[in-house]
Parts: C-alpha cells; sequence; structure tokens
C-alpha cells in the first residue's frame, strides 16, 4: 500500500462520479493518468453515464446504488461491480486506495467519510455535510492523522489536517491555498467571498415574488439547481461560515463574508501582521478539484487562468443582512452546535426543494431554516450528536417540514 | 554564534537607519525587543538622528559615515562608534549579526550584502542597485546557502534563496508571500502591480510639461523623492523587472506589470494550474519591512489591515508602454545583461536628480535611460561585471550624463 505523499500514482475511489462535481472530477482523473491510479467509482442512478466513465477509466470496481440497474451495467472487463447500502464504506476503505474523493450529497456520506479517515486516507470532500453536521466528528480524525505525521516532521506537508480532509469548494480551496506554508498562529481572519447572486440588487419586494427561474439565473457560475439557490439565499454562504470554523480550527467572530460581484476572488485569509493573501481563479470548478487531489503540488489543468486587465475592475461590499437572513441563521447554528447546524442544512435541503416544486415562496426558505433550528437545535448540555444521531436528526427535520405552512418562533 | 532559524533573538545591523526605509526599520526593531537585538546601526550623515535611534535602542555599535560628525555624536554608554570606508562590511560581517537590513541606497551596498552573504548572514535589502547591477553576484551566494540547508532538509524554511537574500520592496515582498508553501516548479508567472503614478491619466503633452512638483504628487504612497519620480516615470517598476528576474530565477517573458491604482494589491503569482495568489496590504512599509525580518514568521505589527468593504473597488489596466517607455527600456536592459542593467540603474538616478533641478524635462527621463544603456549597456562575450567593474561603470554613467543634452541614437 503507497503512502498518500508517495510520488508513486495515488489509488482513487471517487464517490459520486455522475453528479457535477463527480464528472470534473473524472475529467481531472482522464487528464493525469501519470499521478492517479482508478481504483474506483460510484453513482447513485445513472448507471449509463457510470458506465461511460468506467469504460474510459477501467477502475477496479464500480458501484451503483440502484442493485438492479447495477446487474445490467456494460462494463469493461476487469471491472468488477459492488452493491448495496455499504458499498461506499467498502470503496473508501480499500487497500488499494488512498485518496477518497466525495462529490455525493447528503447526510450518508458522512459514514465513508468517517472510515476512510479512520482507515488513514486522504478524503477531498465537496460534501457540505461533512463539516456543518459532521465537523465535530471528522475534525479529531483528520488532526490525529496530523499529528501522527508532525511528530516525525513537522513541516511534512501531512502535518496539516487539511491534508488528510482536504475541502473542493471554491471558497475553501482559495483559504487552503492562501495558508500553503503559513503558520494557523498568524491568521487574524478568513474572509469568504459571495457573488451575492441573482438578487444582490433585489429590492425586498423583488425578493418576495422571486420564482425558481428567477433565483436559478446565477451571475457568474454554472452549478446544479440546489446550490444555485443557496447561492441567491446566501445560505450557502452561511453553511461556508460552519465549514471554516471546523476546517481552519477559527472562531466564527474571525470569518468574515464580503460580497464579491465578479467571484474572481475566491476567498482570502488576513494575517496578524495586517498582510491579506487572496486566491483568485475564473468560474471554473476543475481548479479547486485537481488541487485537492494533487496537494501539495501543483499541475497544469485546462482552467483558464484569471486575467486582471480583461475583468479590469473587482468589487466589494458588505452582506445585506435584513435581506439575506439565512447568512445570520447560519452563523448562529454554527454557534449554537453540531445539532443546530444539522438541523439548519437538512431544513435547507427540505426548504429549497420546496421553493423549486412551488410550495413555499423565496423568504419562506430562510423562514424554514430558523423554524428549524429553533425547533430541533436545541440540545444544551446534550453530548454532541454521533453519525446515527445525525442521520436520525436529519430524517426528523425533513419529515416535519416537508409539508404545511412554516412558522418562526411557533 | 546563533543561527537565522534559531527561536533566540537574533542580532541585527541596520544599514542606512537614517532614511524612510531605515527609520521604519528601527520601528520594526523597537516594537520587537522580544524577537531581536540591535547590534549596529549605520547612517550616512544624519548624526543627531542616529545618536537618537541609539539613544532608543542601545545598539553594540554605530557607523557614521561622516568621521568628523561621528566623533561628535551623544552615544549611550556601551555603545561604540566606528568610522571608514570599510564599516559597513565590518559590521555585516559582525560574528553577533545574523541578520543585516540593507536600506542604504547605491551601488556601494553591494560590498557589504556580499560580505553578509559570504559570512552566512541573511540580508533583507531595499537598495535596488544589488538586484539590478549585482543579481548574478548575490544570488549564486543566496543559492549556494540555500542549498546547503536542503542537503539536511529540503523543508526547511531556509531552504529558499529568499530566506537569504529577502527583498523588502512591497511588490517583491507580495510575491514572496504568495510564494509561502508553493514550489518554483509551479509557477507559471509573477504579476507585479504599479499604481500608474501621478500620470496614470496624463495626456503625453500634459507629461512633457511636468514639473517636479506635479511628478511628486504620488496618489497612494508617501515615498522618497527619487522613487515617488521613479513611480510617475515607471522606471521604478521596470527596475523591479529586472529585480523579479533574479530572485525569483524567472523569465523575462513570465513577469508580466498591470496598472492598479488603488495600489492595494501589492502583486501577484500565476501558477500552472490557473490559480492565482495575491498579496493586499495598506501601504505601510512596515509590514514588507517586518516580514523581511522575522520570516518564516508573521507578528502583529501597526500597519492597518486591508479593508476590502471599505477599499470598495480595485482596478486594473495594462500599461501604456507608448507613454511610459522607461518600462520597456528597463525591461531590454534586463534581457541585455547586467551591464546594460547596470548602466540603467546609474543613469536614472541621474536622471531623476536632473529633472527635480530643472535641467533635464520629463521626457528626458527615458530619454537618458536610453542613452545610457545604448552607450554603455553593450559588452557582448564580455565577461560579466564584477562589484569593482559596476562600481567603475556606474561612475562612468553619472559622469557622462551629469550635464549637457541628451540624445538617444547619437
Amino acid at each position: 500500500m503507497s503512502s498518500p505523499s508517495s510520488p508513486e500514482r495515488r489509488g482513487v475511489a471517487l464517490l459520486g462520479s455522475t453528479g457535477s462535481i463527480g464528472r470534473q472530477a473524472v475529467d481531472v482523473l482522464a487528464a493525469n493518468p501519470d499521478a492517479f491510479r482508478v481504483v474506483a467509482l460510484a453513482a447513485g442512478r445513472d448507471g449509463r453515464m457510470l458506465a461511460e466513465q468506467a469504460r474510459r477509466l477501467r477502475p477496479s470496481v464500480v458501484a451503483l446504488a440502484d442493485r438492479d440497474a447495477l446487474a445490467g451495467l456494460d462494463l469493461p472487463t476487469g471491472t468488477d461491480r459492488i452493491a448495496g447500502e455499504d458499498a461506499l464504506i467498502e470503496l473508501a476503505m480499500r487497500d488499494d486506495v488512498d485518496l477518497v474523493v466525495v462529490a455525493t450529497g447528503g447526510i450518508v456520506s458522512l459514514r465513508p467519510v468517517l472510515a476512510a479517515l479512520r482507515a488513514g486516507k486522504v478524503v477531498a470532500t465537496a460534501n457540505k455535510e461533512t463539516l456543518v453536521a459532521g465537523g465535530h466528528l471528522v475534525m479529531p480524525v483528520a488532526r490525529g492523522l496530523a499529528a501522527d505525521r508532525a511528530r516525525t516532521d513537522a513541516r511534512d506537508p501531512f502535518a496539516s489536517p487539511l491534508a488528510w480532509l482536504r475541502p473542493i469548494d471554491s471558497e475553501h480551496s482559495a483559504i487552503w491555498q492562501c495558508l500553503a506554508g503559513e503558520s494557523m498562529s498568524s491568521v487574524a481572519a478568513l474572509v469568504l467571498t459571495a457573488s451575492g447572486g441573482p438578487f444582490a440588487d433585489a429590492t425586498p419586494a423583488e425578493m418576495a415574488a422571486a420564482t425558481p427561474e428567477d433565483a436559478l439565473k446565477h451571475p457568474t457560475w454554472t452549478m446544479g439547481a440546489k446550490i444555485t439557490i443557496d447561492s441567491a439565499t446566501l445560505a450557502n454562504k452561511g453553511l461556508e461560515v460552519i465549514e471554516a470554523h471546523w476546517l481552519y480550527d477559527v472562531g466564527y467572530d474571525a470569518i468574515e463574508v464580503v460580497i464579491h460581484p465578479q467571484s474572481l476572488v475566491h476567498s482570502a485569509v488576513r494575517f496578524v501582521d495586517g498582510s491579506l493573501k487572496a486566491q483568485l481563479g475564473t468560474p471554473d470548478m476543475r481548479l479547486p478539484i485537481q488541487y485537492a487531489m494533487t496537494y501539495p503540488d501543483r499541475r497544469p489543468s485546462p482552467a483558464t487562468p484569471p486575467d486582471l486587465i480583461a475583468t479590469a475592475r473587482l468589487d466589494f461590499r458588505a452582506p445585506d443582512i435584513d435581506r439575506f437572513p439565512a447568512l445570520r441563521i447560519a452563523r448562529e447554528a454554527g454557534i449554537a452546535g453540531p445539532r443546530a447546524s444539522a438541523a439548519l442544512i437538512a431544513a435547507d435541503d427540505v426548504a429549497v426543494a420546496r421553493f423549486l416544486a412551488g410550495s413555499l415562496d423565496f423568504p419562506g426558505i430562510p423562514r424554514l431554516l430558523e423554524a428549524a433550528v429553533e425547533r430541533f437545535g436545541g440540545g444544551g448540555a446534550a453530548p454532541e450528536p454521533d453519525v446515527e444521531a445525525l442521520v436520525a436528526l436529519d430524517a426528523e427535520v425533513r419529515a416535519a417540514f416537508a409539508t404545511g405552512p412554516v412558522r418562526v418562533g411557533a
């Protein structure tokens, strides 16, 4: 079994290969055959695309959540198939896997992430539940792996928890890149940028009347529907604030949000001496996906580099908390702890689905978030939730808000 | 003798303590008594200020170029005095000095820089001749020191030539900070920013009629007269292109210049994967001075951190080579080699002095630069100049252009 820092090709398991992030990760794997051995690909329902990816990348094994569809897949010789609930966990823990790329959604991804980390694998994750709901579970494991390396050599690039639990999000990738070669004790604040979404300049009345079609018009990024609506409410940025807290072990008062309509500055870090480092890039997820896979190295990528002269102008302004209450609600949920954060992220999934289906208006999204955090986010001195408790809480929140009117302070 | 990377207090010799950079370095030393032992302060003529600094910092020794004034200085007990031409070299090589901060101007600073590096000291330099004229002499010594460290531990922060020859310039400090934790093989291009100076939006006719008073109105930085005029002609940026070539061992085609009127982005690095990292800061030289002294650590500083929201807007545009020919002339001189670069920087000193004295108009500055490079920049297959040849060339250029009309292609 090769070490994750070995110059040999790293064995990769890609979980969620047919989604937006997964497909781009497939492109990165296909473009860098000298860096990666593709061990496993796993998908939910899209068997046709999975088979196509298998023919392209020749993995040792594929998994599909849909058991019947899996049996009928036209796979290349040499590619096995596995099914079942625990397939993702099994793939993540294989001896020939060094790096697990998690591009699956939902709280269920927490189990393979924890299994992989506990087996000493590197995890690159685009899954928001990993940190928002499970930060208190995954970070101690990542810190333990880093501490083991630090005991041998404090300058080992794997002596950082971020080398083990790697963010794929462009904002967190930006902060991670700005932290390269820096000590966490030098960090004064993290600055998350947000495009502001399609309603950056909308009036409250316009936002109240917004249709799904209006909200899906993202000004700078082309992404899935869920994340585009999250950008419109700024719930996305709120979730990133919570992720930042866990990933970088930084207090909420040192995590700032700045509206930056051009989406060229992906985020920044301010240091104790007054210096600020920012990472810029064109809106192309292949760059942060690849960085999470090649760290501590960089490799050429097809991403167009940012052109400051062509961009000409970068704007920054404070977010309007009155128009975007999701940002405040998320921050409060983060401060309240894992139960409130887990309720928040489950509620957001329900709220966005209901908005897209027409059973909730746009201002109803933050209203539902607040109601869910209020109702399920308590717990006070209760022990922090384990995976089972988080999965149960997730289901409870979804059931409670699936239908009916949403009232805050009820 | 303590190693430069030791956690003990570093012994510092500050050469040029009474100039603009020197006075700010004194502030950094005074604010960090737990990090630095002030061993030596050296100045040119301002004995009163030197004595005042000595009373504040209690160095072991002071030097003043003016021998008579030195004898009359009112120094604290325990502070010795030395004089003479070789005083700077003697101070730079002292056993109890770990770090030599070079805030002196002119080609003469090259001797103490080389002496310090050859004695295994860290040099932090604000002196432009060090690299523009002497890059081919100083960088091999810095690389040798770095290679010695790399043999023991490739991840040692002192395994980089920049740890030994540290830039104080805000632009080069920015690039250096962006390179922390990155491999030079990942660098695609360096992006130097320039404010554009007071004539950023001036017409050629306005520039032809510009008075010293006009040219001294720098929009963002408060600096000495020489460097302010250099910012108005962009000669400053041209010199920084040459410095970047030597410091970072990057080809001229990978060194870009971008006009950025707000001077908040101090410079940036583009990587092979399409990522770009930028360093931002308010215009306060105490930050890069301190970073050059505390590397690889950062310490709190009195520099106000940049405020993206208050700044609101950052602009970028291409430099206008027609209106600012000094940029082209400098780049060509850099490509031509050390003799041309040395002629350029000596000529710039003469040209700015003549412009300030009224014996040269503003367009005469680049005209004089071009004439000097043409006349003294040749040499073809001649061996690269040593320190003696550089000092002689400097004197020749100054004598040739001190008075009289300036003609190009004569």
